[in-house]
């Protein structure tokens, strides 16, 4: 199999983060998202959508999406176990993970998509001639600063994102916090439970991957 | 457990159907998202992210995400499987699912938030004050016209969005196509498989849930 990334966006970083936690290599292919070869035609030829990460197995089956690739992985070798272990570990840390990845790290990618000159025109994923909309950058910001007042919420009354265990939830939250820099937002000296979760979790040898 | 639901709208849709599909019966809170209750201070100290559906059980542990809640009754009833059997089907099916609803259904409600003028301050799910975006009426038009493609791309090759078998991602799908018609956007002549599709999964007697 193939995993097609891309070293410096956030998506394929949850992914080499997921696999980097379960010991797991795969070969790699780099794709260059900035100079706009996800949306040239020999990628889309792979994947239609012109999105990293994405893995091709040997049979030519194609997962497109971050989460999805990671629960092939959790499937074919369980342990550790990122993505729960009954009903209720399972579905908490899928309402987390949604939340870090729906509320945070696409608020912070209204932020950055739309205010970067390499996308000015790249207002979409995957897609040309979409212009940037320069509004999402406020509402972005404002929701990236709600984001982070969740998270802390959450952080305050538990160890991790959803629960007592490292998830894939974590990995998703971490990986909103440091692509927030790009775009010069961040954890607020209020959010000291964020700052504990961060210090412990980017510790972790995975999060060089 | 409870289930908080909301008739109307898309996403409680997508798990009334799943739960349909189990025949699995649930207590049901209505929740009026056009009259904003979702915003209130009730609503909140139950789900803080102010949304809808939100399945809240005996302990108090709070799913908040419709695919986690669907999981949880995945879990709990694994009969009929409707979030894949093994690896490659778990993983097919999350990557499907996924598209139908980040390319489909986001798609849709950026063009519905943004020009329905009772959510002209209700730009963001769950949040108040944040303005409405004309410019994301005309993006999200073009995004759904795409999906509408990509999904007819699929219908294809496959019976079902995620192959064989009737599944979570069709159930995505359908909601998808039938809250476009809210903001008159559809299937076009074009799209023939996705009309033999449609024709036969609005059929199922859960589509009506």
């Amino acid at each position: 199999m193939k995993l097609y990334d891309c070293t410096k966006a956030p998506n394929p970083r949850r992914v080499r983060i997921f696999l980097a936690e379960k010991g797991i290599d795969v070969e790699k292919v780099e794709i260059d998202i900035a100079g706009g070869e996800n949306l040239g035609a020999d990628f889309k030829a792979i994947n239609p959508r012109g999105m990293l990460p994405t893995l091709v197995l040997d049979d030519g089956t194609c997962f497109d999406e971050t989460v999805a690739i990671c629960r092939y992985f959790e499937e074919i070798q369980p342990d550790p176990p990122l993505l729960g272990t009954d009903a209720k570990s399972k579905a908490l840390i899928e309402s987390r993970q949604r939340q870090m990845e729906l509320d945070g790290l696409a608020s912070v990618a209204d932020v950055f998509r739309n205010s970067h000159p390499a996308f000015a025109k790249r207002g979409l994923q995957g897609v040309e001639n979409v212009a940037a909309i320069n509004s999402l950058v406020e509402r972005g910001t404002g929701a990236t600063q709600r984001f982070f007042d969740r998270l802390n919420a959450i952080l305050s009354e538990s160890q991790y994102v959803a629960g007592d265990g490292f998830s894939i939830a974590d990995i998703t939250a971490i990986c909103v916090v440091d692509f927030a820099k790009w775009v010069k937002l961040g954890l607020g000296d209020e959010h000291a439970d964020s700052r504990r979760w961060y210090q412990e979790v980017a510790a972790r040898p995975s999060m060089t991957a």
